[in-house]
């Protein structure tokens, strides 16, 4: 301790008689009279000090000048309260320091908003007075807390062998993956470094290099169109290691997980970590990041319903396309119909054309489309659905995907809406399986569903030629309570598999090379089996510290439109500075 | 251990007879007919595995297709080597692997450099294939050390209290400093982002947000013209804490230090750091960042020859000027006189407009100048110089900066040519009281020498007014062996005086504002008194390492043309991606 004998947040019974010096702010005040109290606060908590005549009447003096949030060094001696001024929101609520010398510090301008607590000033006001808004409670916990996560995660790194080494920022842009944010160079005129939307090429060579097991706590950039999930600058917890199969790697990181719950919040969380396979995700959830903290899973009615009367089904399952079910248990009486007609518009969305619906009766099902369906069918759905009188089942028929994404929302929204998610849980999950490769309708090819460097799963290398699509990928996301942490795979270190998987993405090897030509340079130099991961930190600290929003997790946001409200980042730059460039500014209509 | 039973250098005598499972490179093989033998690289060092009929044919046969750096996966016995073939270069020489089982995991091509040591192909070519060039001892063995002393730090930081904080790489372009990356925004089109210099303004609010200990080791970016020891991206130790005051910070600096070096290279360096004041170290070395591990010190001789005959001496002093000499001991008979003129082209690259010597005979100086001084004037000199017979001197005498600069520069010359560096030795120091501003004869106005919030020293404030140039800043850089690690500085906090200081720096309200405007806002709310360094971490390594270049301590880094030449980074970027931010390239003329 320097510069002070204790934290506020550290004054306690123990220390009664002690004389103490503090340094903080003044969070409160109040104003009896001849004795003034103040709320001291610091990055550990609060105490009370009071001021009195009987004490000091020069320290009773500067007190009578505070105002909240002026900045306090306070001299006194730790007292117990009268028990019948105990405040019991604060944990020193037993004790005050009675103040003998004090200095004012610095003083403070009335704050815009209250900084004691949760507030609710738009995130606008907040963003722009980010350094008053990190002084509130849950801002200051939410970074002790990262700070702390890093820190394990660090450590347990360290433990297990793996180097950290730093990758550049100023790198190459790739015409893969999403949009790239450029620096343009100044020594070459004309040409561009590209930010890292990941360091994955520099990680698979620092295993070319032999350094067998890398991370690296780094910051990627991706300039697309943003989500409230989504900043262009987010914070990936990077990892890669030679020489380890994938069930090593994978409870390797499940004992990180459960060390960082343990440490964090005090849970055992059982591992190994469930595993669902790609297409066991999808179908049952609806998503391959399924919450399963509540259950009200997607039921697959395509076989029953596919030669029933109802057309949007029958067709639906005759294009190829699938049924899928949902059973909101015992709310058929709960909403209206214009609710459950809105609900259409939810599922519009994620293209559904519309939601078919009944509610569930004793003897019947009843609803609109009721009346397309035999006796025979109706039993089946029910038993399908485990329906019983009250509950009300929704309907996707469609292409696959669409159903999907439609009633994997909507069982989310249910799932939320009726507060049937425990929020003590943590269920970590892998996805695993994924397909290796996905048809771009637009390109007319191929394209990887993570990138070309993804190992396909062995039993499935012969389809690469015939069926790319069939061939599942030795990939694994890992999957917190509807949230993807990261994703990762083992990769390819074969030339031989490697040449095979570009001729499936439709590559020549003029195009292959004009992309990857330096890392394919490099496996050709003894490279050995590797395989890692990349978790996004903000998401871990978002969910760890139970708060809604990214941007309470990083301590200066862009909001969605990639500003920084406190900064005024982007702006405009000079003329020379461009001029240095060889870059200039194109005319164009202000939209805005 | 995963996926091996050992890492190489862990084979001792203390395995004999166990059977082991490795994982590497073939970094060497010898065939002897019936037996070969390999070295086996992982990243822990080398061992020797053997492969012979006796112990396995199909082995052997395997083993016979292995060259340079295939990797493998073998299994076998360890056994002691006959004593007669102890390798004593390796810890693994006494004993070797009899391999009864093996897998070629991949082959490789053969490399374009040996990668089993120092290597004298050219850094274009090790920088081309860097992949191949990190194999090489020297280099694993920095990039280990990099991740321990990083550790290191982190976890000093972190057991004082001190909090990770990450701070935006997407921030704003300011006027002020060296030159900006810039990073165009496609969203706010025709306004920039700019890469950060330093986390300065960030980690400030932090203090104004009451984290009170903030670090970060972060990436921070510069678009100077390069020279040898500078990245245009570069990684910093930045280091912020409020409520402390200078000597509790610099003590823990220097304890951080001790720590590094202790874990390091087992030494325990001396504390407190010697303290030199800038106006001292620019007066004994000619330096701001003086080399201590040898002598040779500069001696003030303006007084002596002040009135000498010698007129270049005489009317340097009397415009204000200084005359400095060094006594280089005993090499008078070992330079020739070309050696000797040479030297003037060497100042002359710091401003000097030649270079006077005097060569120490037992009666007399000799050389083409000391017929202009007096008897008196002679054993004045020799006497300053503790001049010896044998001894050569040299003298410099122009404006202050021009003899510091030039004779700084040549005591460090002769101190690396004459050996007199003692290698072994780390020598920390604080080099203290540095000059707040500096008089800008371009812009003719004070510029701040740190930067406008560093705190002059409590008992020059009131010069602020009247002699800007004699106030002393609170601000303190530390060096080691002739490098600056870093510098910090007590901020300003008070807005009274922060008003004063940018009067002195001779800006007007509106100014301050429009550069500063957010920073001063916050400094409205209850700043608390805060410091902070920033130490360069590259530069630390490097000297740790015992490395002469700041690229052996990056794993991918730039040429002095802001080059990677591995990625062929900057590179073009297709039209439409200009398009898309509005950005189109000025025509120019190539020049090269």
């Amino acid at each position: 301790m320097i510069g002070r004998t204790h934290y506020c947040g550290e004054i306690s019974e123990k220390l009664i008689g002690e004389r103490v010096e503090l340094k903080g702010w003044a969070q409160t005040r109040r104003d009896l009279g001849q004795v003034i109290f103040v709320d001291l606060r610091d990055r550990t908590g609060i105490v009370q000090i009071v001021a009195n005549p009987e004490i000091s009447a020069e320290a009773l003096e500067k007190m009578d000048t505070v105002r909240s949030e002026y900045v306090l060094d306070v001299k006194g001696t730790v007292v117990k309260r009268d028990e019948e001024t105990y405040n019991e929101k604060i944990p020193t609520g037993t004790v005050e320091v009675q103040v003998d010398e004090m200095a004012i510090l610095n003083n403070s301008k009335p704050l815009p908003f209250q900084v004691d607590g949760e507030t609710d000033v738009s995130e606008d006001v907040r963003l722009r007075y980010r350094y008053l808004d990190l002084r509130r409670p849950e801002m200051r916990e939410t970074f002790k807390l990262r700070h702390k996560t890093t820190k394990l995660i660090r450590d347990f790194l360290d433990e297990n062998d793996f180097l950290d080494i730093e990758t550049p920022m100023l790198t190459k842009s790739t015409p893969e993956g999403a949009r790239d944010y450029l620096v343009p160079s100044r020594v070459h005129r004309g040409e561009f470094y590209a930010l890292p939307q990941s360091p994955q090429l520099f990680k698979q060579l620092l295993m070319v290099s032999g350094f067998e097991k890398y991370f690296q706590i780094v910051r990627c950039f991706r300039d697309e169109d943003l989500r409230a999930d989504r900043q262009p600058e987010f914070t990936q917890v990077d990892i890669e290691a030679s020489f380890m199969d994938k069930e090593d790697f994978l409870s390797m990181m499940e004992e990180m997980m459960k060390k960082i719950m343990k440490e964090v919040h005090g849970l055992n969380i059982p591992a190994p970590f469930p595993r669902l396979t790609y297409e066991e995700a999808m179908n049952r959830y609806g998503s391959d990041k399924p919450d399963t903290r509540f259950g009200m899973e997607l039921v697959e009615l395509s076989d029953i319903v596919k030669d029933s009367d109802f057309k949007v089904f029958a067709n639906a399952v005759k294009n190829g396309g699938i049924v899928k079910g949902l059973n909101v248990k015992g709310v058929a009486n709960e909403m209206s119909r214009k609710e459950i007609d809105d609900l259409a518009d939810f599922v519009a969305v994620y293209g559904a054309k519309g939601l078919a619906w009944l509610k569930v009766e004793e003897e019947s099902l009843k609803g609109p489309i009721a009346k397309f369906f035999s006796e025979e069918e109706t039993a089946e759905i029910r038993k399908a659905l485990d329906a019983q009188a009250g509950d009300l089942l929704f309907f996707g028929a469609d292409k696959k995907q669409i159903v999907y994404d439609a009633m994997g929302a909507l069982r989310l929204k249910f799932g939320k809406d009726l507060g049937l998610i425990d929020h003590s849980k943590f269920n970590f999950l892998w996805v695993t399986e994924f397909p290796l490769m996905e048809y771009d309708e637009d390109a007319d090819r191929y394209t990887a569903m993570h990138h070309p460097f993804t190992s396909p799963i062995r039993e499935d290398i012969p389809k690469l030629e015939g069926n790319p699509e069939e061939v599942r990928a030795e990939a694994y996301d890992l999957v917190l309570n509807g949230y993807e942490l990261g994703g990762g795979s083992q990769r390819i270190y074969e030339r031989e598999l490697q040449e095979k998987m570009f001729k499936a993405l439709g590559f020549s090897e003029e195009e292959a090379r004009e992309q990857f030509g330096f890392l394919l340079d490099a496996f050709e130099y003894g490279t050995p089996p590797h395989g890692g991961i990349a978790l996004g930190l903000d998401r871990l600290i978002m969910l760890l510290a139970g708060r809604n929003n990214l941007r309470d997790t990083i301590a200066f946001p862009k909001t969605a439109s990639a500003s920084c409200l406190l900064t005024k980042a982007p702006g405009e730059v000079s003329s020379s500075q461009l001029d240095e460039l060889n870059l200039e500014i194109v005319k164009f209509e202000e939209e805005e």
